[in-house]
């Protein structure tokens, strides 16, 4: 009898009970339903605490269209993990340990993004076996092309622009969309060009708010009253690039607005004289059913994922590259930040297009 | 040859289009072609510096399911409609009356909410043929039992609500959805229903913060660590009902919040320990292709224009009562609101269920 | 305690959850949770062979979106109710009362349409305490301005036409939706209307197909190379509406077309000579998450069955008059059929707008 | 000034406006403006009869979500291409090169499917300079990782089942959904996968209906009465797959059924005594809006299609490899076929999660 544990951490996104989905029941035809599947109660948290479940097989049916994680999830930050809380005492990595063998798993299976991948990697350089897939709405996971989450979240902040739009063009007015991403702006970059907006302000291209309100201005000699900017979360001005890390953190500590967006805003009103409007659909992006391209990625990783306990090859992630499914080492994926590459196709398409990066 | 001209007024909302469509078509029908149909550009302000197009029989073709208004809209007060320009000297009111004129029309349509309604009336008192029809997703045009916009509106409110489900779910949080609404809760109330929050506040019920943190231990108290507050952009609390209008006014300009959802989560946070996530989804509301509901109603309420303009029956708005459409006065509709009544069937049945509307 | 049991009978539709979740939690909240609610396995068939559970109040949590229903559905024509079964020699009435005394219940609570209710009336006048709710994607249920279902079949039938219209005008061809509805054409006149068909064709309205025929032309001759047409799966030509019942019969008997669509479609390009496809959704129509609209007017109807049973009135229908919750006796209800009125509103304003009904 | 015609072939898809703004909003920035875009009318049709328009920059706006082709198109056949209608005499070769050159056009683009790019690589071996896209809901052309309008098609396809998931548990039923796809399985695969089949049925994997009836009964043996077939319209038996082709299209030629679904559904009822449902939503999956995928690669493949008109690079078609853009000859595309891999990872990942392939 094959005994997996399986968790999701870390912030939730479309597509986790998919993914839980495919590698269950592949792990039950795999081994002719000879395999018992714990469900770790909200990431790595039910692992320390030793807060889990013996799932049945019912349990993972229906739950391909459903959103969010049936496991819960929490944020458990990777820098906290070997820290012993001073009160408790409580040493979270032996405790883990403790649970993982408590529980008389042969391997654990991780659902999450960046962060949950540096405790991944962690738990299996301490001897555990992990076998982990890639999600986040952000596309950020590195060693691999896609992670999942990714589509659904693009499509939501398309539809997103799209009804932005018409009320717009109706006013003729200016509007800001606000795209999840602090760190990468693949999503705001898919959603900006899907949704068809006249600027794309990202994390990775620094804007100059004078190059931004030139475009207002342009479009409005060219006979257009409206413009759709999608600004990432993580937006940023070529000042603020221009600082030290501890002086753009004061700087942005000290701002009056509750992000960026409504900083842009103000901005631009004040150089261009138009009203501009915020929207920030927030975490309505990361919720909901998981899109059709996701639900395929996840059932190919999930089985991906079955294929690797099967074969006893631990310490992976399962990545997509080229279209095919690859298994990557834990290491080369924990601690790495896969940004948008200023140059790459898309950006380049879009400016063709002739939609500007503010820069 | 009849002439007929057609403007749509104040904010935009799903269905314009569609019941633009509406009576150009039955106007074609009803006329055997013999009507000519001017689209005046924005509103009021078209009207008043005459800026209006000729229409031809396909513009109204496909626009059925488009978003927006293809005349374009925009706000003009109608506090300000008397009020004469210092600089240009402008007298608005005989403007609209002269270019009705020069046009040669038979008959204006209008297409708008509250405050069009009243410029609306004021315009058939001052002599011209008015019909209109109620358009506004907060449904609180008086005289009739729906305003088009508002189950489109209500359906992606509800979408919202469905999406932070999820995500509120497996994190075990608290959210916050802003629903659109300044003075009547007619929106927030459908969709807080149709997307199953556990605490709904309107305008029209002032809460109690108390109150409403007791709906979060509660629930915690039952195993549940997420709620979900529907939260009007015009909610108020008891201490502000209780205000006089000035010092609300004061009080609400001194606000720290951009809006009233960012102090609520505040004072939850600080009352329950819960950290709280507001989500805003602002102008997203109102933009995108009507529902099928809306489409309906559309194409009725513009049949109804039509056939007032072919009875010569002038000066009322087109109104849905009881599942018939009538006529009502332009008189008994302008300067009115209506309201969410506190003991409306919705409400009751709602707090039949369990939900609190914090009061 | 009291004891309240709850089946769903008959096709399913949207909205099945959310009227169950609606007078559950009613319930709980109505009696304190001082009540026990047995869900009914698979409609009647579930009350005569005695198949039941008890269900506790989570079960009724996060139902809301979903579709179908979670106690099962099967279709006990009522007309073979009475009729005892030769080889098993079983009353099925006398089941159902036994049964329901077993269970000890103070209450059944009966989801259903037509036939439902004939069944459900019967069992009222057998001395049951029944209190139904009328659903349908049909909107067919007497006494009743509106049946749950309803909406949501005709958000999907209208998307379907949406997309079928974005293919036809590329192509310039002729397409034939088929709407669900055999007897009343509620559905296929509100999906017709929302989608822009050219043509409606309902059960109440006979077609001549030389007058569909003469649409197509007249489009062709006003330069539109594309028609839509709408039609009931009970469409009816004019020469089948003067049959007599058991002629009709046989000669639909002898069909070869599997629905009528496809005999319409061949006919059509005998006589006008254009190609013509037919597209046939099928369920599709009364499958997945109920709309907003639904889903207050389930919770309306669960909440009002709650009262109702708290007031021991029994042997009603809730139902929905004039925007207002009514309660309707089942001997009003049973039998009878809510067709389209011919010369209804919607009906007139569809001609209004040029649409045929092939009459 | 550079004269760029462009049209559309074959059946219409999601994204084709979005790639025909795409390429004609990249030429306007390419060659600030000097460049004159012709809308050919229909295809190859508009071409051939001359049947063309001067586009405006204002006629690419707003046309990113809209469903269909603002060209129009038809299909014609490559192999009457060099045949001469007997009646008229024309040429129709000839003609397409004479218009090309009566327009004075330096570059014609393409988009369409697999028979369009045998015309399109005839027509650039007659001399003519050709850029194409690969537009088609069948994934099916060679040389590209991915088509536009696949991914558009395989959400509505997946949406269908979804609905008729809900549906089948419910009454649990057997249910067939038929997808499009005549000679290749990607959108069958992919939305079968998407939507949680039970079985699919491709082109490419003859199925043996002994082996079909199998699973309903290992699923009904397992506690499910439901189950759902996902089934291309080109799927085909092992017998049939063992016929010579004269035979097997004798033996469809003379099949009483309307599509092989209703055929494999007449069977399977025989065989298991389970009642068997049919959806065919047709042409449904490919109409209405992209979605956000299909509008990235539309726009990515437009900006790429007016760089190789800016370089000169003719007789290529844009294309899709390993996520990057390129750009293949045509002579490589025309002809060919991508047939889904029986070996490929979507069907290993399939049949790992017990899903059945009927062989």
């Amino acid at each position: 009898m094959k005994k997996v544990g399986i968790l999701t951490s870390g912030g939730d996104c479309q597509g986790l009970n998919a993914a839980i989905r495919g590698v269950a029941k592949s792990l039950y035809e795999e081994f002719n339903d000879e395999v018992e599947i714990y469900g770790i109660r909200d990431g790595y948290s039910g692992l320390i605490h030793g807060n889990y479940t013996k799932m049945e097989k019912r349990d993972f049916s229906g739950i391909l269209t459903l959103g969010g994680t049936i496991l819960g999830t929490s944020r458990q930050p990777f820098k906290m993990m070997r820290v012993i809380d001073e009160e408790t005492s409580l040493d979270k990595v032996k405790a883990m340990k403790d649970n993982y063998k408590k529980m008389g798993l042969d391997c654990l299976v991780i659902l999450g993004g960046n962060g949950t991948h540096k405790s991944a990697n962690m738990l299996s350089e301490e001897g555990l076996n992990v076998v982990s897939m890639p999600k986040t709405i952000d596309n950020d996971v590195w060693g691999t092309d896609m992670t999942f989450g990714f589509y659904s979240a693009v499509d939501i902040a398309t539809q997103v622009i799209d009804c932005i739009h018409t009320t717009a063009t109706s006013h003729g007015r200016v509007f800001i969309v606000e795209i999840m991403g602090h760190k990468v702006g693949w999503l705001n970059l898919y959603a900006g060009i899907a949704g068809g907006a006249d600027v794309i302000l990202l994390p990775e291209i620094p804007y100059d708010i004078e190059k931004v309100a030139d475009v207002l201005e342009k479009r409005e000699r060219g006979g257009k009253q409206f413009t759709i900017l999608a600004v990432a979360e993580g937006a940023i001005s070529k000042q603020e690039a221009a600082m030290k890390k501890k002086e753009f953190k004061a700087s942005r500590a000290a701002m009056q607005y509750p992000s960026v967006s409504y900083r842009l805003a103000a901005e631009l009103e004040s150089i261009s004289g138009h009203e501009v409007r915020v929207t920030v659909p927030g975490h309505f992006q990361r919720g909901g059913s998981p899109c059709a391209y996701d639900r395929v990625l996840c059932t190919r990783f999930g089985a991906a994922a079955a294929r690797l306990i099967k074969d006893e090859r631990y310490g992976f992630m399962t990545g997509l590259r080229n279209g095919e499914i690859v298994a990557v080492p834990l290491g080369e994926v924990a601690g790495k930040l896969k940004k948008v590459p200023v140059d790459c196709d898309e950006i380049v398409a879009a400016r063709d297009m002739g939609i500007s990066f503010g820069d």
